[in-house]
């Protein structure tokens, strides 16, 4: 893929799952679904030591394979936050992204194939509900949709995923936003740390970054995310609490 | 159709109307109305013997019909809870549904010939606002929507259906969730056996079941409920009781 | 268009503004905005002494010029609600739209070019919300979007249409729901009588009708009309009322 | 351009970025958002001298190059809102925009390249509650989105924009509605003065008006306001005050 000694190539292809053209349209549909309206959120995929990023800016919608930045992960300095960043292939109109460290810190520390960033107003607004209990965790149990969430990570698991249960609770940790989005690199991996299995970090007053192995799973987490966040806020509307204690049915077969 | 040994031919066709293209089109169509949001809920069609299933975990509204699964209705194990199902065709790259048995009660139980399988918000916000009442069935009454909806079962009148009436109360039962889908199974049958003439079961903090004796009827009764799901949400937000005494006004004309 | 005996050919056109192709496609708009959903519904459009009728119980988002109905006005039985009426054309496998009667009560009645019929929940929860009220008239006023309303019957002006302005009250009626769609006919001329220059008929529980001299006016009315709905009930949830004094700014010149 | 003495050949042109098709364009896209519902709303773009506008009561969505209204913006009448303008081409169906003196300060007045004019409900809902409090300023603070607006106009940093910080507060003043639009511009024009680094001014009961360097930067801008109206309402729903104060975190270098 890299075997020419013109960059652009890294993101010419006409196979609609090579990441130059699965993130437009990826990033498409996201802003049809309130996602990352106004040029805010963005799109990683990473591919081996490739690692392909949205631009800073672009009209999500909009974008173009020719829009995308490609690094090595392998290349980058250390430490990774050093924003001296050096890319195999940069658009020529754009500037890469601000949220590229914390990309960056999905594929080094949890070797994701794919972090989703979302300014989703129901992520927003459940953030906004836990900052007036003074709460740095989002809890919610008996809904059917947590079962798309991993109980463990996959590293420890040797690659059989083990999902969380009907009667398991879901813990997303918030961390609270920063004047500079890549300064919230640190805080990310500091969450990162203390949640081990978690596969999203919740910013507040800012949205939420989702990853997994690959694509289909990142994907498959962020709609289910947001799914519980949207269900939480009408839950909260509608005076109903996010963690219940509700009587057991039928086996619990492993 | 299954003339050939070649199993892939039961779900090659370019008829759209085939049950192995409109399986993809619907639910990618479901997709868009949020009901099969994070590879949650599923559809499947029946035709004659055939029975034609989503597999488990795919997006759906990435599906085509070589991920469909297809099996023998005669041909299953009984009880058919066993788990031992046999598949005349899989897909190389998915797992079965967990909703393959209760996509069969509603094929054995009640002839449908396609169900539907929702994770739509309205119908779990409707779950949770019947749970704070300790009820275990959904009743609405004097909106026109529900005059899609049967009285009484196909079976009963011979072919010539017989609808709600605008006064008359829509009824539909709620069984608990449990840790594994299928586990549903036993409750899912419970709930058609107590309410014959029922079209559709609700799931507690998970969805709703709808079914029809074709795909038309199944997806309007789908669509149909999940209007009156999303209305009596909002109705409650506003105070309005979903079940009312109203005037009659007009003559009642059978 | 009718010249020849095949009645087939009064639906068929290669010309998108034809009314046989005009329906489906406003249709399949109108299921998008959740005005049809499961079959409910409808849309009608008249071309001099032609009516064309979207049929019965059909998926609106699917219809094709094939399933529309077509009738001479000047040709129907009198009194029009005598259920006699005669077909110049009917699709082969559908049942004639029980909206029939009403949306001809806009043609004769009011001369209109197209009538919208919508089961929209935001029109259904105004007059759930009017009820509460013992109320039979929507108003709202000092909203911009209430200009697309006429002020007087375009008849009145000779064509020269005047609209309400910005300080103006729109008033729609409300009718109660009948167990018959078609009963509803009576109550829907009375309500034109008696609000001579209304251009919709909200139905209690139920949805609107709204009409207008051609295609784009009863469209751009609708689309208006449930703008103004949904804005009424965001307006209920925030304690704003509908009608209110404010004061005048700037010359309000004819 | 202008080379020819046919009017029309200002509008033709297969250059989708072309301002008399990515009018079309932009709108159909507002019409899904629900900005330019029932004909309202619009949109025009400026290119050097020459300014496009979209004409009024055309149905947005369905919108050709053909309805575009051209005008030269140096040959207009002084003052401007003299009405007595004079346009390069005119479509051959349509009349004017009540909009276009409007548009036409956000050119002269900012050296806008593209106004936004949309009746969003979220916008029209913003200006309703701070009615209620007697406010002529939307201000909402540390939310992300609040960094795609300038603190400064551009004119002032010749050239480098320099954008709101997550702790500053995003001001928008709101003018009252007129019976006439164009009675609105000497209102704008005022509130332009008074926020001199405002990119959009609401009008009550209304929507607002935004604008930008260019397409892209107009509608970054528009999108981005649209969301923070939308996340208010949805703020004061939940009893979340738009303006807080909340501790910093995280250096705030410049």
């Amino acid at each position: 893929m890299a075997s020419s000694a013109d960059p652009d190539e890294l993101v010419a292809s006409t196979d609609a799952q090579h990441p130059a053209n699965l993130i437009p349209s990826l990033c498409a549909k996201f802003w049809t679904l309130g996602w990352v309206t106004g040029t805010g959120g963005g799109c990683s995929i990473r591919q081996g030591d490739l690692v392909y990023i949205a631009p800073s800016g672009v009209q999500k919608e909009l974008m173009k394979s020719t829009d995308i930045y490609v690094l090595s992960l392998s290349a980058q300095p250390q430490p990774p936050s050093a924003n001296q960043r050096t890319y195999l292939r940069s658009p020529p109109t754009f500037k890469p992204s601000q949220c590229t460290p914390l990309f960056l810190a999905a594929f080094t520390r949890r070797r994701a194939g794919c972090c989703i960033h979302t300014h989703s107003q129901w992520a927003v607004l459940v953030t906004l509900l836990l900052e007036t209990q003074g709460s740095h965790v989002f809890e919610i149990n008996n809904i059917e949709q947590i079962k798309a969430f991993p109980r463990t990570a996959s590293s420890e698991t040797g690659g059989a995923p083990s999902n969380l249960g009907f009667y398991d609770t879901l813990r997303i940790p918030v961390i609270e936003n920063t004047p500079h989005e890549e300064d919230l690199t640190s805080f990310l991996e500091d969450a990162m740390d203390r949640h081990p299995h978690t596969c999203a970090v919740l910013v507040r007053r800012h949205g939420v970054y989702v990853w997994g192995d690959d694509v289909r799973k990142a994907k498959t987490q962020a709609e289910s995310l947001d799914y519980l966040f949207q269900l939480a806020v009408e839950m909260k509307k509608l005076g109903i609490p996010w963690v219940s204690q509700i009587p057991r049915v039928g086996p619990d077969r492993p």
